[in-house]
């Protein structure tokens, strides 16, 4: 007889720490990612673009990996995968608005060709290997999203992905409680659940009401309105355009990313926008003030989007004015505070009336269920555990509190890493793996270390001196000179490229000729590395050259 | 007849960003510094401790200056005096709450000899050249406030510094409302005044009923209570001390801070703390969880506070345990987010309960007066002009609608480093004056070039190579190798030490023997520097040095 087999997860990002979703699942020599998303850096983590799961781990379970299972289109679920698909080319799972965003994606990466991308629906199961895979419609701020009602051979599993409870919106799609229910009634073995606002008390807002308070604002305003949001959240994007055009307005786009939601809305949506929804933004001069509203992209003021610059006075076609409205109808995201107060400041500098969550509330709803929501779902599907994923470690712990408050019997709290076995007998948490991530720089990805990411921070904080030196060894003492280049090293006295010679120069008379280089180099760091601390109380990194010329081998080999 | 003299104002800090709050008053030869803050830096100013106000600034006005004026305790209204100072040495005014502070700090500082420290109080008029200073009492987050009104040769002026309008207070300071009614009766040609939280509607809550809901908390918890605060806020800290008398528990404090703020209290206010309120930290073991309160610096997750520490696992004598509660009764200032975000999931990964302003609104209170009453002394006061300070931009363009809401004719939204003149018939806003703030890091003060934060900021992100070439130039040609230091350059392709020597090698055979060394060491940075930007997209800052080994000029002069 064969040793009982266990349903494995590995939870790769988006567990403990908000973002970066991608959970493994497994069962003997079959796995499957459920989503692979992205998180972006924080202010200090310099050169860093984005962060992904560790390519690392995937590499290592590459030859089991059957798929990549996708709930919805959000960054934060599919931004990894060019990377992901580079370390290993599974087939990729996604509804036919995320299939969309996706094919965007991989054209860019130039892997559309090579990645194989197919189409799920709810009402259709797949099966990957020994999983069945059950597609429930949910609702939530992007179309087309779905929970994935998994049965294994343990037992069933749900895995929610992002969520609110939301009816009527544009596109029909309705929140599928009863196929929760039923799964619910089926037995469900374990459940994984969105936490984001498990730490927000009752029901979040409706996204009907966001589109009523948004046409009232623009329905007040005498000039230009321009307005921010999630380019993702096409149900706002159409309550803009119906806004606009109730109030006898144009709608102008500004930003890339609004033209890509947009085109992916048109071709794989039922709630298509209308050609003549829109005029060209370097038109709007063309119209009155009241006749126009911008749409941007730059919610969270990445420096590049359009209404950072704007912001700025460093867009060509978009001039803030005294008389505009600028309306930012999204959150926002922990980290950016500062900079979307910048911009902000910027824009009521140039005379814009600035409205956003801190003076109306009303203009935005988030589309994470909030703990009513969630309690609500969790006594539909009713699971024998439960274990809290997509939030920071204190809004899990929170989540599995309010299981308990339904009546759940069994709760687990994880981490990244923490790999879990799951048997029809329980959940048992087993080791905690190394699960690190990898940083995207530029057109390099890789973990910190060989991304030097430590390094820079050192340097950052630190400057550096570069330090030759042209010694020559006699018999009793060493004689030479140094050259010395600081930077980044703040001016104290002492400090100055020629004060850290003359103080080098005086240093190598004291030299023993034993020395080898090696040695002479180690001790000229430690020597310039002290000299400068103790006037700036900060150790630059000192990298030194140590050129012996009395034993000069160049000429006589280049000749 | 000598040209009329005016009023002159230049806010060095706190006017269009929040924070390092400065604003110089001038009339002919004599100046006063109206407070003398410093603000927090960024998480990507690599290298700052602290910012304070542009001390070149102070310099050139040193000769006019015969005061710094203070209006409450706060680091964002006081932390810049050692420094400032250091600058020019005149005497500072503050109440005797604020005096005690400001002697703490002069004496870390070895100022506090040296410096002329002035007591002030409401009801006692100070005249500094021109200018006749009454203080006005006003309640804060921190005891013993006061407001400017000021009696200058061109008309009264009120200075409100922060505010809020409470009364019931545990040290008796009440509110003087009718001192700024008798004042604006008398006639206010100008008023500046806080507007921190001018987007926020409605009034501040109340002291009373935070510390009501902190004694809630701490009553209905089983284990330990862990209390974080502002620990300026004498008034919370005593709330929390009684609610942990009536809960029948015992207050420790850990933190350097907490110490000196309740021998502050002690030494300078009328509600000093009994002896027998606190207990040793390194006691609490010998008592039951449930008659132990903590008290602890870090509301911000500073690194170096008890909070941080102990949450994860650094602090010697507070070892979290799972039964605790953590009460965060503070703000997040912006810009902190993460940080703190990081030290509750520490928190929470402990096991600890945290409770804070996103599960429970009730345990802060802000410091400053939200909309309606910040109309209500614009109401008292009823000035000609109004200039409101103390705030992001946004802020102050709220808070300047706010004011012609209650009919304030005219207002003027300004920023730092405006200067303003005022005469008798209203105020001018002048020219834009260069502010810019200097930085303190570690022991050294001085401009971002003089502490070189660009070129960190710029190392940080695209890493350093040294380089160090051993020429030697011939007839027609150059021989010669090279020595090679990368240091924070991402991994890629022919970026490690060796291959970036191999390449310089070659190019060093190829080089013109007429160049002088200057220009073979900015062909060499540009040539590494390209060489890695190919491969990595990031442009290092190569520092590079040329021996010509060929007219080696050590050894001869040496010996």
């Amino acid at each position: 007889m064969s040793k009982p087999r266990v349903l494995e997860f590995l939870p790769l990002g988006g567990v403990g720490r908000i973002g970066m979703n991608a959970m493994l699942m497994a069962y003997g020599d079959d796995a499957v990612l459920l989503d692979c998303g992205v998180m972006f850096p924080e202010a200090d983590q310099l050169g860093v673009d984005v962060i992904v799961p560790s390519l690392a781990v995937l590499k290592r379970w590459a030859p089991k990996l059957r798929a990549f299972m996708i709930t919805h289109g959000h960054e934060d679920h599919i931004g990894a995968l060019p990377w992901a698909l580079r370390t290993v080319n599974a087939p990729v799972y996604a509804t036919r608005f995320t299939s969309g965003l996706i094919q965007h994606k991989l054209r860019e990466h130039g892997l559309a060709d090579s990645t194989d991308l197919r189409l799920i629906a709810p009402g259709k199961p797949v099966t990957v290997g020994p999983f069945e895979f059950n597609f429930l419609r949910v609702t939530h701020s992007i179309p087309d999203c779905v929970s994935l009602a998994i049965r294994t051979p343990v037992g069933n599993v749900v895995f929610t992905g992002d969520f609110k409870i939301e009816s009527g919106l544009r596109d029909g799609c309705e929140f599928d409680a009863a196929g929760f229910q039923a799964f619910g009634k089926e037995g469900v073995l374990l459940m994984m659940s969105d936490s984001t606002n498990a730490e927000v008390a009752g029901w979040s807002g409706s996204e009907d009401k966001v589109g009523a308070a948004l046409a009232e604002v623009i329905a007040k305003c005498a000039g230009r309105v321009i307005v921010t949001l999630f380019a993702s959240n096409v149900y706002r994007l159409h309550s803009v355009v119906d806004a606009a055009r109730e109030a006898g307005r144009y709608v102008a786009l500004a930003g890339r990313s609004l033209r890509t939601y947009i085109d992916t809305a048109n071709g794989f949506t039922n709630m298509p926008f209308a050609a003549d929804d829109f005029i060209e933004l370097k038109d709007i001069a063309r119209y009155d003030d009241n006749e126009i509203v911008v749409v941007c992209t730059g919610s969270q003021a990445e420096p590049r989007a359009a209404l950072a610059r704007a912001a700025q006075g460093g867009h060509p076609d978009l001039t803030i004015k005294a008389t505009d409205t600028v309306v930012l109808s999204s959150r926002v995201i922990p980290g950016n505070e500062r900079r979307i107060h910048q911009m902000l400041n910027n824009l009521a500098r140039r005379g814009a009336h600035v409205v956003y969550s801190r003076n109306d509330r009303r203009i935005h709803a988030s589309g994470h269920a909030a703990a009513d929501e969630q309690k609500q779902l969790l006594q539909w599907v009713n699971p024998r555990w439960f274990v809290p994923v997509h939030g920071e470690y204190t809004f899990l712990q929170r989540h599995a509190d309010l299981a308990r408050e339904v009546g759940v019997q069994h709760t687990l709290v994880v981490e990244n890493g923490t790999r879990l076995e799951v048997t029809p007998d329980g959940v048992r948490q087993a080791e905690l793996l190394d699960v690190e991530p990898w940083y995207v720089d530029q057109q390099l990805v890789g973990d910190a270390d060989t991304l030097e990411l430590p390094q820079r921070a050192q340097i950052g904080w630190n400057g550096v001196v570069a330090v030759t030196l042209r010694i020559r060894r006699h018999k009793v003492h060493v004689s030479g000179t140094s050259m010395v280049k600081p930077f980044g090293v703040p001016h104290g006295p002492g400090t100055a490229a020629d004060d850290l010679r003359r103080a080098l120069d005086v240093w190598i008379a004291g030299l023993e000729p034993k020395l080898p280089d090696s040695a002479i180099e180690g001790q000229a760091m430690q020597f310039v590395r002290r000299h400068i601390k103790r006037v700036t109380s900060r150790k630059p990194v000192v990298l030194a050259f140590v050129h012996d010329v009395g034993a000069e081998p160049v000429a006589a080999t280049a000749e």
